[in-house]
């Protein structure tokens, strides 16, 4: 039934929390090739939550988010940290090329 | 009526995470001179939700957790992530004494 897991396909908002948890717990899913199913029953949630959760769209609470690190095997924190900004934007000068 | 806030007396326990948030935002909340009830004032919180997540006895919501952080002036996730152990826990070599 699943289709196969795709890592998200941009950077989340590093402002909104909820954006940022969502990305990072859809990239670490599907960095082990889970599907959400298999996120969920891996921390005894329900699918519909894992679901709701990448999309934002859930006011999750500390122990969930601990259950899903667990789950994902990092910690918590790191689930909150915005993502670097991608290469481009970095202050780097790119090598002189001939 | 509110005593002289005081600084967390412990470093929390690195494995759990609501003693990590709680040893923050008590830690925080005293370097601006700040009591229970301003923090709560400054999130529009309740007083005794600020006190009991300082106590460990909440299990707070990702939006609340964005509150008080923006209130203490940090990023959410420094608040989930465990201090740095004390210095003498460090592995490194002491000075040779005579």
């Amino acid at each position: 039934m699943s289709a196969k897991p795709t890592p998200p396909t941009h950077l989340p908002d590093p402002q909104n929390v909820r954006d940022v948890l969502a990305y990072w717990i859809r990239l670490r899913r599907v960095e082990k090739e889970w599907s959400q199913e298999r996120l969920a029953l891996e921390c005894e949630l329900d699918r519909t939550y894992v679901s709701a959760v990448e999309r934002s769209r859930w006011n999750v609470s500390l122990s969930n988010i601990e259950r899903i690190a667990q789950a994902l095997g990092v910690e918590p924190w790191t689930l909150l940290r915005p993502p670097e900004p991608e290469p481009k934007s970095r202050k780097r000068k790119a090598p002189a090329q001939a």
